[in-house]
């Protein structure tokens, strides 16, 4: 009896062990949607296992890896995490709430690839490395070009490898005030898949077919249990009035792309799917408003994660 | 016996308050000079007595003003001090480290001026409130006009009162990586004066005028006693190689600057004189081994303050 109990226990530690084992690894930097300079939206993503992260997104980059060390994330210097760690930036777009970390920290980092898609691409040039605001630390653009980042453009729909690292990545195109273009990037590891949503408004608001577009070409990932989770934006309740959404998402309208997304994926097949609910924006009393609402209206299942800065998760 | 030495302590104690008694209160909302997004570039100063604050540039704001009230430097809530306290800012260029902290918090700020030279206004509007990089919170430029910001062009040299406030201020030209514009800005209130400078090399390596002209400016005011301080950038410590400044002051390179004024302003006029340091470049260990060798290199009597973020001083 006791041996069978204790094989009982071996089966289930391990089987334990299998449901949490993890494709990637997630370091927040920065989660919100607003005001807070110090934690602007910013996720590390690595294959699980490995050092080779991307940033998606850069809003706050500096402070995050600091809170992420002090949170024992890491256990190398800030200097190695910004460095070595992080092989490269993913852009959804340019507002400066998604781009001032990577500025920012331009000077200390080196050499990378920054992905964005066209339109993206440009703004960073005209805008920001540009020798006015900020030195050109790309590759091309305006101004003496410094040549540490390369500036690399996607092609929506088009998988391209992501340097140094073991990961692919697909660009698509989204609409954030139209005809204002946000992106989502896919990615790939080995048969594994994760999807991050820069900003973004629904279709029906954005008069837009961008998010009907990106999930036709996931939903057959979800079927195949490969896409391992997705960060999406969820940045204002639902009391915030249709004419002061400025291209963003509250839980009814999140809901209603989810249940899109659903009918596509085939019925109960979004079940325990991780969400990562990203650019929660402040005061504080409007993120527990929209985090309860959310919780309320998940009838699909979603395991629904809400990222703290410096806290690692797998997915 | 009792009388005398009571009396002697009540004057001794007036004596005491009248040193103590400020011009200024300076609240620091961010005082480095690099990386971290959290602790950048930008002073709350007002009128002692009073809650009408300007910031002296913007690089970090939201996070500044959560670290003051954490050290009762505010007895107010956070938005009570951006609405209501800030009454307005003062750009000296548009370098992102001294403007992200505006641009984040734009969408929470009420209606207020943004206060700079011309081609720091026109780079202000052309990078940032451009509907590109981010809305135009501004009443001009381009994109729609949002008309939260009046962008108020200063003159060079002449005085301009300083709305909702009962200062005045005077703009000056600098040179940070000739021929680019940086500022300096000498606010008054009656007969006390505080001058700040943004981003500024030396005039010798930049092949300018533009602090001897400043200098000039200043120096009878120093000489009346009605220049209560200095904020003027320190950036790196004298091991920086001359071709890696990029428009910044050493110690050696401050004190030549500094060596100059007091030529101007005479002899043992600039005994005591507060200089606030700021703009002091990460990594830690260069920030603590500049300080050294400014207190090592003050041969003229100057009152050095190393500020700290949310922690207010007198001038």
């Amino acid at each position: 009896m006791k041996k069978i109990l204790l094989s009982f226990f071996i089966f289930a530690s391990i089987n334990l062990t299998a449901q949490k084992t993890s494709a990637f690894r997630v370091v927040p930097l920065g989660v919100k949607g607003g005001i807070d300079e110090s934690n602007l939206s910013s996720y590390m993503v690595a294959p699980a296992g490995t050092n080779n992260y991307v940033c998606l997104d850069a809003g706050t980059v500096h402070t995050g890896i600091e809170r992420a060390i002090a949170s024992k994330a890491f256990s190398v210097t800030a200097e190695e995490v910004l460095k070595n760690y992080i092989k490269g930036y993913f852009i959804s777009h340019a507002h400066l709430d998604h781009v001032a970390g990577l500025i920012i920290v331009s000077p200390d980092d080196s050499n990378k690839p920054v992905y964005a898609l066209p339109a993206c691409m440009k703004m960073l040039e005209d805008n920001y490395f540009n020798g006015d605001a900020w030195a050109n630390f790309g590759d091309e653009g305006k101004s003496f070009l410094i040549k540490k980042y390369h500036f690399e453009t996607l092609k929506a729909g088009e998988e391209t490898p992501v340097s140094n690292t073991s990961m692919q990545v697909t660009a698509f195109p989204l609409s954030h005030v139209n005809p204002y273009e946000s992106s989502a990037f896919l990615l790939r590891s080995n048969d594994n898949y994760v999807l991050y949503l820069g900003d973004t408004g629904t279709d029906s608001i954005e008069k837009s077919n961008k998010l009907l577009l990106l999930w036709q070409a996931i939903a057959p990932l979800i079927k195949l249990h490969q896409l391992k989770g997705i960060f999406i934006e969820v940045s204002f309740p639902n009391e915030q009035l249709e004419n002061k959404l400025f291209g963003h998402l509250t839980p009814k309208l999140f809901m209603q792309e989810m249940q899109a997304l659903n009918l596509l994926a085939g019925k109960g097949a979004m079940k325990n799917l991780p969400i990562v609910i990203t650019h929660v924006k402040p005061p504080t009393a409007h993120i527990t408003q929209l985090t309860n609402q959310l919780k309320l209206a998940n009838n699909l299942g979603l395991t629904l994660i809400f990222p703290e800065q410096g806290t690692p998760f797998g997915l």
